[in-house]
């Protein structure tokens, strides 16, 4: 069993292969963190591929949505029984099983290993804690999270469920008091699990205490058929996420037990009193910021990866019109626009799935202060991964697609394995706060910041260089240095996050409520998050590069780099030009430095997608495999498409009324 | 029968269509080109209206692609039954009905109406005409159009299928030589249709003449079994066009007769001596012209202003967070950000589609005098059509994609419509000519125009700002002349077609050849080739504003223009900040002139986008309903979804096994 088919290699990928200037294996153990990392996830690769059929993926393909739902379902089960049987309790591992099991989709009980125990374990008592995690820990029952309303989303202190308190049962009676209240959108609600965790309006005597969280059992354990006063379904077709099961769901006066209310922080007693430890809102912080650090590493950096494998990989097997009048077809790669078009998403994708990962750590050291209490860091933590979920999410996005732009036709055949990568990363841009409004959370904290800055505070952490004196003129010249590349950039989100701050005072000067001013600044102040995250992003990407010890790799990945951020520089030259930062000279050298970090990563580019190191599997690609046997795959995928089944199609029934011939 | 439902509006659409400051019915003729033609289309819509079920665009999209097939194919078969019955000839006659048949779908027998007649039309000889054209334009053969390769797109001279000329038997032998020669793509060729019109390398006495045309039978007519020698079907799903059976097919030593192939320019005589009359390349322009006119009109402006459509009614249906802390959540178009996403995008489908009404009436004028001979206007008809083909889809589908995300997250329920019409716009990116490859096509125009120029020509046409003394310093100030921005587009143009031209130069001066300076300066030459048609644009709809006689409308058009025309600058601010064309203040004026825009588009922009008067069945969408009644209908389609057939779904027997209460 191999994770690759290593035979019939195609010539010209070999060839580009061969061209490398560095070890693939040690850029595969710098990404993975280890050898030891890299050797595990392998390991638990082959475990999946012992179980099912690797070219299920694609075949996937061709099934209607109820049957996708049907399969994921099975294989969700396989998971399961796989994690038990391996005694898998490590995150790393239940993830690789994850992404191998459920490569580019996600799995109906994903919430079930996820949201639903978090919330149980953050909001519960001892006792609540000790009664349901270990039930849901073991998948006797299986959960998700129900926030999101028809009518409401992101703002959520206007939910409208309700949970009123009837202190002669003991019990919080359910309900959905208007259309727009109806839960829609969680993930497994519909058919799959049987409990929900709820976000709901508390009502005690006639109170509202504003929004707690409840556990509530959907569906019978036994049957599965959903409990009285309950109404829930599926949201039907999406874009994407076929394999889950969305829902809706409905309230009319459902009573559950007051010992379900999540009572860690505010209790409802028997008698009906509330009481309030903490705010909720502070204490959801945690969760959330988890969540977003893991979209920027997965679907985020994950799928622009992905893409950017199967495009490189494409670009070096089809050959296509002519460079040299006269001469063979080249491949794809060697036109300049194909260049552009893909090589700076290659770095983009390096740089975002380094930061990712050091971000992730970051937060994990972090997470321990935070849990004991030492919350210094946490607004920072937060305002930096809301607006680097934001950016990375966009960019992989409109990055996955130019990768399909980039493979011409066969780019829009499902066998592609673009349109999986694109609709699950593509909701990433929305789910766990849409983008806008994460863009304007890190700018709230960046005008703050500024503002303490003016008054003379120094800086430290992700702000720095707010306090930081940058030149007022580059210092880029012929050989771009990483310093004056870096500087460039800092000098672009200081001048932005200036301007921003400027503009909100000049409209207050006018006479402009907070509000408006803020309003009217917003596009500017969303630019300045941007400008921020994008620093952020190179600054790390630039300083991991500085730790590593393979010379060969570091040289590589500073290649990288360097193409990052003359791109960024060259697709945002106003930012530089204005206020005379960078001289117009000094711009074209950027423009013509682009085309020698292109020159310097081309000869790498097939063995930098390699390093990724995803599998045939992980991609489900007809154009991004390994050997580079695109056409055979195309073509056998092909026969199998369900029209193909019967040599007439059962429809020309209808084409026979009208059309036939009158010969 | 309504086009629309008119109870029940929702009263904030009612309010934001109160507040308009022109009469859109006049706007809507505008667009039509006359009120007749208003008329006339609706007339056609209602017919279609009898004869479906308006929900039924909605409901397909619980359809598995199979069943999407079948049901297009009875819908087909619906269409030529209302063309014969309706005795419809009128191009946009037939034009509407297939729209309100299948709104953002494509017919599977869509190549047996255009392509194929077409090309029998324009290359057969006069008894090939008489004996083919009335079969095919009475759907007695459905035909399709085979051209593309699954190794072989655009560079047509390498593709591999051979007719190799057999004098004994006076037929053509017809071979798939290899893999990649197979017919890859064909709209239509899998399942539906019985013909084909060939693109072969033709043969005779062992020299290879190129490529040539065939009309090929590609099914028995009565049964529909596919001929000897003949291998085909369906390629498997895509990205959207699930409607249609795109097919693969190939021959072994299949044999048609002499008289089969198009001989009109170029002859085989039965004793296999071949005769040149004319390159076929060259004649093919006239129906690619055609066909790249009408990408940008259909898909292309047709999908934003759908997309745009569904996005600014749902914004202003939605409310969501807040602006003034403690108020009610604001309708989401009161935010700058949303303003910022959708108005350019309500500007830009206006420019497109007055542009593309424009080109289309233009080349539809020259095409007479080209079939005549008079060949003169052809170059510039290429170059233009290849340019704006490829902007408008380009920056069409990346609006649609922003139209999505600005709906948040019922942007990705399939109810939202976006889906489809993402799915049917995007391919034009691609198809009839990458855009890569046509922006290109346009620089090579321009360049040798510049060429031309520099010695002394004075151009006319579409180049003639090449010619132009244009000022060097800008002449922006607050007023935003329209005459001022039109001048800032041509400034752009002409500096990056300068500067790609001199990069050209340059890079031939320093000793290379002149397909590598061509290639080293390409990403620069696409990007000239962009700024010309986006000047193209700009001036077009400006000079179709000034023709409009109703004074309020003139105006709204007015407002879009200088919103399109600030917009463009301010997002590439670099092109016009760069050797000093505008000031640092004068960028300030755009920037904030930006604001001044949306301040006078935002009243109108409900019946602006009203004005583009699709129905309901053509948006297909639960966002974009002209009643505004969003929520009701999301929740009604959702409980249609087929995983909610049974309270239970059969899946749950895997479940049951694994993780099933152990209390």
């Amino acid at each position: 069993m191999e994770r690759f088919s290593t035979e019939n290699i195609n010539p010209d990928l070999s060839k580009e292969r061969s061209r490398r200037t560095f070890d693939i294996e040690r850029l595969t153990n710098f990404l993975d963190g280890s050898a030891q990392v890299t050797k595990r996830r392998r390991e638990l690769d082959l475990e999946v591929l012992k179980k099912i059929d690797v070219n299920d993926t694609m075949e996937d393909l061709f099934l209607s949505r109820e049957e996708k739902y049907n399969e994921a379902v099975r294989k969700a089960a396989v998971f399961i029984k796989m994690v038990q049987d391996l005694c898998l309790t490590d995150r790393q591992d239940i993830y690789c099983l994850l992404r191998m099991l459920f490569p580019n989709e996600t799995m109906p009980i994903t919430l079930s290993l996820s949201m639903f125990p978090q919330m149980i374990e953050l909001q519960g008592t001892p006792e609540q804690v000790s009664k349901w995690l270990p039930r849901a820990r073991r998948f006797e029952i299986l959960g998700t999270y129900a926030q999101t309303e028809l009518g409401h989303g992101s703002h959520i202190r206007n939910l409208e469920t309700t949970a009123t308190y009837d202190s002669r049962t003991e019990e919080f009676i359910l309900n959905s008091p208007t259309l727009t209240s109806t839960k829609f959108w969680p993930g497994g609600m519909g058919r799959t699990t049987n409990h929900v965790i709820l976000m709901a309006m508390l009502i005690c005597n006639g109170v509202n205490h504003g929004l707690h969280s409840f556990i509530v059992q959907t569906r019978d354990l036994q049957t599965h058929q959903p409990l009285a006063g309950i109404t829930l379904g599926d949201i039907g077709p999406k874009f994407g996420y076929d394999t889950v099961d969305n829902g809706f769901l409905r309230f009319d006066n459902h009573r559950i037990p007051r010992e379900q209310m999540l009572m860690k922080y505010n209790e409802v007693t028997k008698d009906g009193q509330y009481k309030k430890k903490a705010a909720l809102d502070k204490l959801m912080y945690g969760s959330m910021l988890a969540t977003r650090v893991g979209i920027v590493i997965d679907p985020a950096s994950r799928g622009l990866a992905q893409a950017v494998t199967i495009a490189v990989r494409y670009s070096c097997v089809r050959h296509q019109s002519e460079l040299n009048p006269g001469e063979p077809e080249p491949m794809i790669l060697e036109y300049r626009t194909q260049q552009y078009k893909l090589l700076p998403l290659l770095a983009a994708a390096y740089a975002y799935t380094i930061t990712g990962q050091h971000f992730s750590a970051e937060y994990q050291r972090l997470n321990i202060e935070i849990q004991n209490g030492k919350i210094e860091a946490l607004p920072e933590l937060h305002a930096d991964s809301a607006g680097l979920k934001a950016v990375v999410s966009s960019r992989a996005s409109v990055g996955i697609e130019q990768c399909r732009l980039a493979c011409g036709g066969h780019g829009y055949s499902q066998s592609s394995g673009f349109i999986k990568i694109y609709g699950t990363t593509l909701p990433a841009c929305t789910y766990e706060g849409e983008n806008t409004v994460m863009l304007l959370q890190t700018a709230r904290y960046l005008m703050k910041m500024f503002n303490q800055s003016q008054k003379g505070t120094v800086l430290t952490g992700s702000t720095s260089y707010l306090s930081e004196n940058v030149p007022v003129k580059s210092s880029i010249d012929r050989t771009l240095s990483p310093q004056s590349l870096l500087d460039a950039l800092k000098h672009r989100a200081r001048s932005i996050v200036t301007a921003a701050s400027q503009r909100v005072a000049r409209l207050r000067s006018q006479g402009k409520a907070a509000h408006e001013a803020w309003n009217l600044t917003s596009v500017l102040l969303t630019q300045a998050a941007e400008a921020h995250c994008h620093l952020f992003i190179a600054k790390t990407f630039l300083s991991k590069i500085n730790n590593v010890s393979d010379p060969a790799v570091r040289t590589v990945l500073m290649d990288l780099f360097q193409l990052h951020a003359v791109y960024l520089i060259s697709t945002d030259a106003a930012s530089f030009l204005k206020g005379g930062y960078m001289s117009a000279e000094q711009m074209d050298i950027i423009e013509e430095g682009l085309g020698l970090c292109f020159d310097k990563v081309r000869p790498n580019a097939v063995s930098l997608v390699d390093a990724f190191d995803f599998t045939d599997h992980h991609l489900g690609s007809a154009l991004g495999r390994y050997d580079g046997n695109v056409y055979e795959t195309l073509y056998k995928w092909a026969q199998k498409s369900p029209l193909n089944k019967t040599p007439v199609h059962e429809s020309f029934k209808y084409l026979k009324q009208v059309a036939q011939s009158k010969l």
